[in-house]
């Protein structure tokens, strides 16, 4: 069968991280939390299961967004669910990007968004960040077909941070909707949620998979303003989020005490990782995300990543065209931070 | 905000039937199971919640895969995992239809095709069904731009079939991939999934919405040759089905038993209810599915459902305009028809 559309034919599908189905790996590689989530997200779960699941859950969420917008500081209707927040990402592309059309995104940053761009058959354009990880002013330069920009805050690979009032005059200049994907927000000390107010062209995409613990569960979401919100809900499938994500999210939102307890034992390990790969001769990104972004001067990323999996420890190796490559190592338990650099000890 | 796509502005946006979330309702109007799933489901659902969540899912879902292929008599490479069959629709949509091409779907039936087509800039082909709900021969008709058709088989709203036979020669006369979704036809005496592996360019959708009772979990997943498959694999979201719905969707499809006894349930209720329909005067298509559809000479399809609604009992109500209208009635339980039947017996 030779009918897909061209952009499809063309398509190199994006290729997440590792997820070794069988066998005991310190799994290091796609930032998961290494400590399971509050534990009334499982009684939620529980709940919502036994009630049974023949019945359609309600099609946007509303139990998450009632709960989500007391904690955010916004109304329900400023805030979209998703299965994950790629699905939101998929959403806001689907609504804004045609074919022939740009979108523009930080390079290095995360992959998913060229692939999205390309399912369009639209074009990614990369800015390419300066060589300490701060962004150009170019990243808002006018372009007459540029319909929508991806700025991941923190960004990944790298753990760095566009300041919020830098990313406030970004906006302001952009001439397209600006989505600010805060999958890693928790982590760092600020966010940019109160830009949306501001300025409709903002929108925050967050995601339950990182800090909450619930990567298992599916469950992103985006702020915007209550205009957007209603067209965007137009292009979601109908019933994107299922019963039990929607239970569980709420639960996991609502336990705030948790998420802050969580946060700070990962970033303390992270203050642990990075200190330990310096000590071993690694430039070391400083992150305010729960991964570290390092390579050493005297061994490639690629052996290191090769000998870690031999030794049943996973990190991302991650080769940029046209930039270099690297070591993401995300932030496990101490014990497993301390079998990491252990193992890297003797490589390097 | 007025950065949307021209397609998405004029978009008027899919409307699932009504999902109350509060009050009793009998609720015919989304033909969902009025029964619970098998139990061995919510045990499958505890245990992952259970085994925590902060990893992510299988992206391809490979243990529902490989259950549902010895179920299926296939090998688990031709089998795609969807939150929900409407994830599949969208997948396949966004694979193979572009701008200004065209796809195919029968007129009357799942209101949702047009909306996909929609929001990729595409045409909606829509081929009436004659008054008898079989379809003419011009569904397999040539265009140029035509890329896709959706064939719903059984039916909705009508819940009739076309034969294994005719569907074969469909599929060999359409100059595009078909798809024939089959979300209901666990309740219907034959299915389609032969035809798949004499000709790859047919896809077969299933969903585990109705027979198996989980429309809250949001699992349905696609029939088709490995070659197909791998490439709409690319167009998926990462993760697109939750550890949750995974782990719930492989133990459903594992419990072939308590399908075959849902069924038998539904399918006995669905005889009473047509003949009840019948005995008041209602005109009423032979259904192979798990609802019928309905008209009454002499009150309004939108008068008996109101008066329906006031009284807590929930029907679906369409009118597609220049066709008509009628009621779409979900097979609930048995006391749940008398009431409907009784209520309808006040009232023509």
């Amino acid at each position: 069968m030779c009918y897909f559309r061209p952009e499809i034919e063309a398509l190199i599908g994006y290729t997440p991280g590792e997820q070794p189905q069988a066998g005991k790996f310190i799994k290091l590689n796609t930032n998961e939390s290494p400590y399971p989530p509050s534990p009334r997200v499982t009684r939620a779960i529980q709940q919502a299961a036994e009630a049974g699941l023949m019945r359609y859950p309600d099609p946007m969420g509303n139990a998450f967004r009632r709960r989500a917008a007391e904690v955010l500081g916004v109304e329900p209707d400023w805030i979209l669910c998703g299965n994950g927040s790629d699905d939101i990402l998929t959403i806001v592309t689907r609504s804004l990007v045609g074919r022939g059309q740009l979108l523009r995104l930080p390079y290095p940053s995360y992959v998913l968004y060229k692939t999205l761009a390309q399912i369009q058959g639209a074009w990614a354009d990369e800015v390419r960040f300066r060589p300490d990880w701060t962004l150009p002013d170019t990243f808002a330069a006018p372009s007459s077909e540029l319909r929508l920009a991806f700025l991941p805050n923190p960004n990944s690979p790298s753990g760095t941070v566009v300041s919020r009032d830098a990313m406030g005059e970004l906006a302001a200049r952009l001439p397209c909707p600006l989505l600010v994907d805060e999958a890693y927000v928790d982590f760092a000390p600020a966010n940019c949620l109160d830009l949306v107010r501001e300025n409709d062209r903002v929108l925050v995409s967050r995601t339950l998979s990182k800090s909450y613990a619930l990567a298992g569960l599916r469950f992103g979401f985006l702020v915007g303003q209550p205009h957007v919100i209603a067209k965007l809900a137009n292009v979601k499938d109908s019933y994107n989020c299922d019963a039990l994500a929607i239970a569980g999210a709420t639960a996991a939102i609502d336990d705030q005490d948790w998420l802050r307890e969580n946060v700070a034992r990962i970033n303390a390990t992270r203050v642990r990782l990075s200190a330990g790969l310096e000590q071993l001769g690694f430039s070391v990104v400083p992150s305010q995300a729960n991964f570290v972004w390092c390579q050493h001067p005297a061994r490639t990323s690629r052996e290191l990543y090769e000998r870690l999996k031999q030794n049943r420890v996973l990190v991302r190796y991650m080769d940029y065209p046209a930039w270099g490559d690297g070591l993401r190592i995300s932030v496990g338990t101490d014990e497993q931070i301390e079998a990491c650099l252990a193992l890297l000890r003797t490589m390097v």
